[in-house]
């Protein structure tokens, strides 16, 4: 961290006005490894929570290509200039466990937008698992949220798991497309198309525009073949051009829909339903890590490993040495 | 279980003389939920481990309808007629979590190699987990291995998670596929044919000779553009027909090829990094199931879960809750 550490009210009364230097320290906080940093960092977060859940959760996806960037500038720069909104954009970047550094959602990506005072970006935290990352950028949109962004933003690519993770913390699931790739789907799994809201057809312009249009009736078409969403809601296709601005109020008039057939009570529902799913999701994470950092786990770990790769013992016995010698017994309890 | 229970030593006695009836018994010990069976199976498992590793691991996969059981029965057959060996079947399906009884490997589904002294069929296990049940499956192949069979194939259904957990207990992944569907994946991953050691093309008889050959050609150049395999390992491709036993025995004798090209001291390393990636898988499963059951979680874990629901704390501050309720302390190791 910084040279000058803030206590955590100091923290969260700067995180509370809007303060982006505030903001930003706040999640160094939450993405550190420390178990000091971790303490504090869930102290700032239970303060801060009854200020959190104000914004309009936003799941964007899409294959490499597609233009999420251009995209999310281009509407991020639209929701502040038309209606005066204050943009967050978080991203989930599964390759961020293994390169222990982020592309996606890089600064340098969105120039523009994140010269604008009422935008803040933020590249995709790393970690050891997904889920360890998932959990971090949840932790890291509530602390937008109680910095007073309206709309979060949360990016990822569209090839598999981390779609999954963000549609559970997100409000609205927006796929962008490519017009009129021959292969319909276009690499995009089949689950991630049932999840989206809505579709949004990238890159309609110039000679695109034609192809656009006729991926826009294919897709109306696969789409009545979908089950119908939770609580009424018909997910829409749309064709949008990020480069020429096109399309990008009827996406946001989409999303206003979508809150309206929805309603604020079944978001609250939806939005409870995925703290629980988070709730597991960290235990099942953060259980594993805390055991095989345990003292005991450490130091008798390698032995078992290696009996059980030569195949002296199985793994089920080894499991059980290693969980009886850490956990409570339930006698003591 | 039965009414006549066997000593772990009795059990251990039967399963080495090959007695199916005690191989039954033994895998239905290592099925049971029950804290003593569980604990009686390990020391029967660890009593037989040295009896194990002699058997020829084949994982077979292919999507629903491309003739998995019939192929499984004509093989099976083959090699203990031609070959005067011993053939146990087991199954991983993934539906098994959803249903607890299974479809797949149903010995009535193979009814000719189920009545043959020679073969043992039993359908998977069931589980609450696809991961338990994988865990399962790697501990009755053991047992088979212990009872002298030498040949043990593990199947599933080519469509996700399973092939790789039946990779990662085999040393031969064989993917069944269709003849000529336009479509060349035909529903199968790529990551699937990457993983598989051989595609045999089933159901190349009658009209679909041609088709069944064009395939091979067709597959033929694709595998050409997957990096090879381990151990220089040429993934074979090969067309058959389960129904009037053709190329059944270019299947065994690639297999052969197979040994004999990775050599034996390269399969047992393959199976150590096996074993160890299996004690991971354990402990992962195995962890959250024995903390999700303690009495102090079972106690809390009501009230937490619906304070992380309503959004009064964040998940990883009940996580932590529970978790320092639960984990020795470092200070007492």
């Amino acid at each position: 961290m910084n040279f000058k550490r803030f206590t955590t009210d100091e923290l969260a009364q700067k995180i509370e006005q809007g303060d982006i230097v505030g903001l930003s320290k706040g999640i160094t906080l939450i993405e550190s490894l420390l178990q000091t940093d971790r303490a504090q960092a869930e102290q700032l977060l239970n303060t801060l929570l009854p200020k959190t859940g104000n914004s309009v959760r936003i799941g964007i996806t899409g294959v490499p290509g597609v233009g999420k960037s251009t995209f999310i500038e281009a509407f991020g720069e639209y929701l502040i200039k038309k209606h005066h909104k204050k943009v967050a954009v978080l991203a989930i970047d599964p390759s961020s466990q293994q390169t222990k550094g982020s592309i996606l959602g890089d600064k340098t990506r969105m120039e523009k937008l994140s010269a604008n005072p009422n935008a803040f970006i933020r590249p995709s935290a790393s970690g050891t698992t997904l889920g360890g990352v998932a959990n971090k950028t949840r932790e890291s949109l509530l602390l937008c949220e109680a910095a007073g962004y309206d709309v979060t933003i949360i990016e990822t690519v569209g090839v598999g798991q981390s779609e999954t993770m963000v549609k559970g913390m997100t409000d609205f699931f927006l796929l962008l497309m490519l017009p009129g790739a021959g292969d319909e789907l276009q690499g995009i799994k089949r689950g991630i198309v049932e999840m989206a809201d809505m579709l949004a057809i990238n890159k309609a312009d110039g000679d695109n525009k034609t192809k656009a249009e006729l991926a826009k009736g294919a897709y109306k078409n696969a789409l009545h073949l979908l089950p119908p969403h939770n609580y009424g809601w018909i997910p829409k296709i749309n064709t949008c051009s990020a480069t020429e601005g096109l399309g990008i109020d009827a996406i946001w008039d989409t999303i206003n829909d979508y809150y309206a057939t929805v309603g604020k009570s079944n978001i609250g529902t939806i939005r409870k339903s995925q703290n629980a799913d988070w709730l597991n999701d960290t235990l099942q994470s953060r259980l594993l890590e805390d055991f095989l950092q345990h003292p005991r786990v450490v130091s008798l770990m390698p032995q078992l490993k290696e009996e059980v790769r030569l195949g002296h013992i199985i793994p089920s016995t080894a499991t059980q040495q290693l969980i009886k010698l850490v956990l409570v017994t339930s006698a003591s309890s």
